[in-house]
């Protein structure tokens, strides 16, 4: 992401962002750390199998009758632009003059995994089928032209009439893509298509999904375990809890039958929001870095903060948060919070309220597995393991976590697949 | 409240505040309007019963045994320090010294109603019982030190020995009492006065409860309406949403029975923190006040921002908030954005979640009758409504929301029944 030049700050933080403050539990060998856990976290989940297996029953694009418009498909939300680049074999294309233009395409999208305009590809997410790969892209919203500019470059957009699209962006930018680009958009609908990438990886890739060991004594509680399915039994019913720049929280109850039963406004973009109006904090993997090094106890207002201890009655231990961003009343705190405290609090405040309104729907519904999905919980490795903590500790380990690979893939997955295979038409 | 000298400030606020700004719905007209509103909502609920009714059930205070002690209750939260004192007749004090004593503590509390130090007395709170009469006095938790000395100056703090006393400052404040003026406390769990004092005004005093009529083509839609009660119905079982600082959620069984089922760290403190943060706004007053004439579109992400329209196939409106601070990722929203706007988005997003999680939890334990409690509904009109409409529009009408006249101080009251009334000491 650019650096934006921030004009004034309330809290003067220059001197205590979160890589120079000396009031912090971090120091650089903590940095990396983070930076290790991160990649053990991602390199954890390359290791599962990324290949679909059973393809035979799912990719039907084997059929030489490719143009450049259904290798795509996108999913354009409030704040991220999900795009899906199926690469095929390029003898698929009879016409020479497509053949081109396809390989030019696949250069201009695999000469990098950073696009700048925020715009990367997810390499390590990549899943192979019979008849080729497909590829995972993610932009800011804001840069979908850019986007559009840099991928397209070289006359293909002028061989793409069509794109498939999913999100709110499918109607927002529906008549910007027609004016610049001559592109009509099939939309598709964003639930619809959300459970259709989300259903069909569940059944057809192995490890899609995993959890966390609660268990603290094993050594391997940080350690993304994979899911086992017994295919003799149904993966219905689940509560999906997908947080993106919002909350959606979707009560599935079998492969066509679903109802959005909740939803909350306290989601990604609050933390995105309120990280840039509170801290020098530019990005959302910088505020996630920092917010491993960050106390929120010089944010929030703790248990300990009213009762000088824990609430021993109610067994409210003195940690426990009462009330975030309970201290910042006093402006003395606001002076002594770093930039990575403030991180640390946001993302805590949010993901406990995410866990707690997917924990009582799930109370509510009976159901005891609930799927986080959306693009908040992108490399977020806190934030999964507290909600896989709260969801087993409020519900006496009757409840499970469970997370997945594809993060916030699954919308413009299932465009592509509904947009695709013959198996989606009559639906 | 003391102004506070603000150092920095990001948002470049100083010509955008809620007082100025061009960029809003209000004018001088709407300022006058609004404090119309808050003092018709107390001129409605003055004109409620202030009297205790069945009170020779209730009050035993009548003996001619009074200490200086017995005639106060305190709550001490983590924003707010709550006092009760019960004004008896002065011919009770047999002892001269006393009623000299007692004379000088009234000619104190009496003198004015607003007590510089962030001190206030509620007399449109007071209660008036067959003995006396209950005040209600609020201070800040941080000033509780001054409150001390400007009720108890005049040699008066010699002569209390002990003062019964809930909240976490119960504890937290002990140690202070004890070494600065030799006053022991005497402590009450929080939870169990909260309940002793709502459920015995709810029990004694005509009108307490109040709800909101959700039919607005009445022109009395912006009318408390004082609940009704059938004697001969149980008012239990309800839920008790007590809003302060943080949230509790208490599922009310029975009068001796009842159990913290929830909770929320995203409370009223949350709000005055992230108000002094992000604005230049200094008391929870002016907060709510200038949340009536923001506009929260400049800071939150809604449904038309992505969609460019409503969210046709799950009727998600337009103007629906996706996100809330979701804006503020991008710096022209952030300068753009009034101190109003940011309050009005603060108050409707903790609103929004306090109202979900009382929901979920009413839901939960099949419950049709939500009390809400604590000082975040002080004169917060807009919050009311914004909860009983929720809450009427989630249930189908189902479960209602009701709102009390005294909104903070059972805790205080609770702890003064406890501490005087025999009926209570049994428990």
């Amino acid at each position: 992401m650019p650096t934006i030049n921030k004009a004034h700050i309330k809290r003067n933080s220059e001197d205590k962002s979160f890589k120079t403050t000396s009031n912090e539990h971090a120091s650089s060998s903590t940095n990396n750390e983070i930076l290790n856990e991160v990649i053990k976290h991602q390199y954890a989940l390359k290791s599962f199998a990324r290949t679909i297996e059973n393809y035979e029953d799912l990719i039907e694009l084997d059929t030489k009758q490719y143009n450049l418009d259904s290798l795509f498909a996108m999913d354009i939300g409030g704040s991220l632009c999900k795009i899906i680049f199926f690469e095929c074999k390029s003898e698929n294309f009879e016409n020479t003059e497509l053949k081109e233009l396809f390989k030019s395409l696949k250069n201009n999208i695999f000469s990098t995994e950073d696009y700048g305009f925020s715009g990367i590809r997810d390499r390590y997410k990549s899943i192979k089928t019979k008849t080729g790969c497909i590829h995972f892209i993610l932009f800011e919203t804001q840069r979908v032209k850019n986007a559009v500019e840099l991928l397209f470059q070289n006359d293909i957009i002028k061989n793409i009439k069509q794109i498939s699209c999913t999100g709110g962006g499918s109607y927002k930018f529906e008549e910007y893509f027609r004016e610049h680009y001559n592109i009509e958009i099939k939309k598709y609908d964003e639930f619809k298509s959300l459970l259709t990438g989300l259903n069909a990886l569940l059944k057809y890739s192995p490890n899609e999904s995993y959890h966390y060991n609660i268990d603290k004594t094993i050594n391997d509680f940080d350690k993304p375990i994979p899911d086992v399915y017994d295919n003799s039994k149904s993966i219905f019913p689940y509560l999906l809890v997908n947080v993106g720049s919002g909350v959606s929280v979707l009560h599935v109850k079998d492969e066509n039958n679903f109802e959005r039963v909740s939803g909350s406004g306290i989601g990604g973009a609050t933390f995105s929001g309120l990280v840039n109006a509170l801290t020098n904090i530019n990005s959302f993997d910088e505020a996630l870095q920092a917010s491993r090094k960050g106390n929120s106890a010089n944010v929030n207002m703790l248990v300990g903060d009213i009762y000088g201890g824990e609430y021993q009655s109610f067994n409210l231990p003195a940690n426990m948060v009462a009330s975030f961003f309970g201290k910042f009343s006093k402006n003395d705190s606001l002076d002594k919070a770093s930039d990575a405290d403030i991180c640390n609090a946001l993302l805590v405040m949010i993901t406990n309220n995410v866990g707690q309104v997917a924990y009582l729907n799930a109370m509510r519904y009976n159901l005891t597995k609930i799927y986080f999905s959306g693009n908040f919980l992108r490399s977020n490795v806190v934030a999964m393991k507290a909600l896989a903590n709260a969801i087993h500790f409020w519900s006496h380990g009757e409840i499970q976590a469970h997370f997945l690979k594809h993060e916030g893939y699954f919308g413009a997955l299932g465009t592509f697949f509904l947009n695709n295979l013959s198996q989606y038409n009559n639906i």
